[in-house]
């Protein structure tokens, strides 16, 4: 409840990184998000604000995603929002994640042929792993 | 402004059927959404209401969308919702629309390998077609 | 899961009814919510689109809902969209209802004075009731 | 286009700031937003994770908020989610901004007595402060 739920259009930023942890396979990637403005004066579309996320995808999710996604691929991707804050050796510093409930290549830039993974989700039959799970910290 | 945005997450319901019209390539298929729930009492996730949507795919999205979409898959997609009630033959009528600003493949339910479509983008280019200004500079 | 969020900004088109069920208090009242546009060639901007949708806000909500609104007022409201189709006498009947997690005035129009009710909500203590309630069908 | 949309229901945490520049009227003010868990074990709600944004309200609803708004109250923000990358004094520093759309009580804590505000709303009339273009009609 009260949770923050995006969904962002951008480009995989940085090649996802895979890791099996106890609570089961994750992945990870930078997504750039870049809003798109339209000039009146110049009259032409240009680039606005740049968002950068931190795209958790866990699970199955996160096996289909490190087997799917190459830097650089337009994807859209649905998901809670954490900001954090912290203080380290006396800095503050704020990350914001996404841990995704979904991640698919936008149809928009180009086309993709899916493959259906047959087996079961466990985010489906375990009500403890869905829905609230925690992320793991950042390693 | 005050558009109803929605991200949705579901199975293609029909196949996709493609048109040229004078205003660009438009595909549209409809689209089952099923909400799911942990059933407390028998312990289990269960299937709860499904709502229907007609997805509307235009210009590069509805090429590609025709290109990638088979009935079965699930998608995620994200865009405008339009109800709309008519009165037909002395009958109330009702739709409930999504005209898509991004469809992709759920990549929790499988693989996806993405090519992309060089040609420019329309949507990129003329104003017309576009959707959004740009907010002012933060003062 | 795969529940249908949405955010709408719009105006209350009919007073609100109040019931007593069984489940709690429920409030329930028409949301008309009509998109802007810029008419490029006209240099203004007119009314686009109307969605109309059957606001339900149940418990707290309801009852806070029934005491703040009143026909005609600007309000905010997030929640779980359902469309339902229907046959009826052997005709295809569609409504689009929003199931209420919050409304609010909006601000952008007019300013408000809020006083809190101390009183605890069902839905934060009682997991049965959250989240996941289905809403009564339409009297 | 592309702009990440975020929908939250939080509390306001620090006391609106008003400021009139050159753009117009603006208002900010922080907000808490803390995601409610169902602990299974324990067999009660619990807090999770907060997420902290800067709002930023401008024009009439910067006016409205800082006419409106008291620290604790909760409320329910609609906007622009931007996320800055810093370096300062060669240290890495974020901060997570929501450019509101909209900002309103939260009636599931309370009720609200609400007052129109009549003059023009600048954002209505003037295309260059304005948000969001029509999408093309339906073919």
């Amino acid at each position: 409840m009260n949770e923050t739920l995006v969904t962002v259009v951008g480009n995989v930023a940085t090649t996802p990184v895979f890791r099996e942890l106890a609570s089961g396979p994750v992945s990870r990637f930078r997504l750039a998000v870049t809003s798109r403005y339209y000039d009146a004066v110049q009259k032409v579309w240009a680039d606005g604000h740049t968002n950068f996320f931190t795209v958790w995808a866990r699970r199955s999710l996160g096996t289909n995603v490190q087997a799917s996604l190459t830097i650089g691929e337009p994807v859209v991707v649905q998901g809670r929002l954490k900001v954090r804050d912290e203080e380290r050796g006396g800095q503050h510093w704020t990350s914001a994640d996404i841990d995704a409930t979904t991640v698919g290549h936008d149809l928009s830039r180009g086309t993709a042929a899916f493959r259906r993974v047959l087996k079961a989700n466990p985010a489906l039959t375990d009500p403890a792993s869905a829905r609230e799970a925690e992320p793991e910290p950042v390693g």
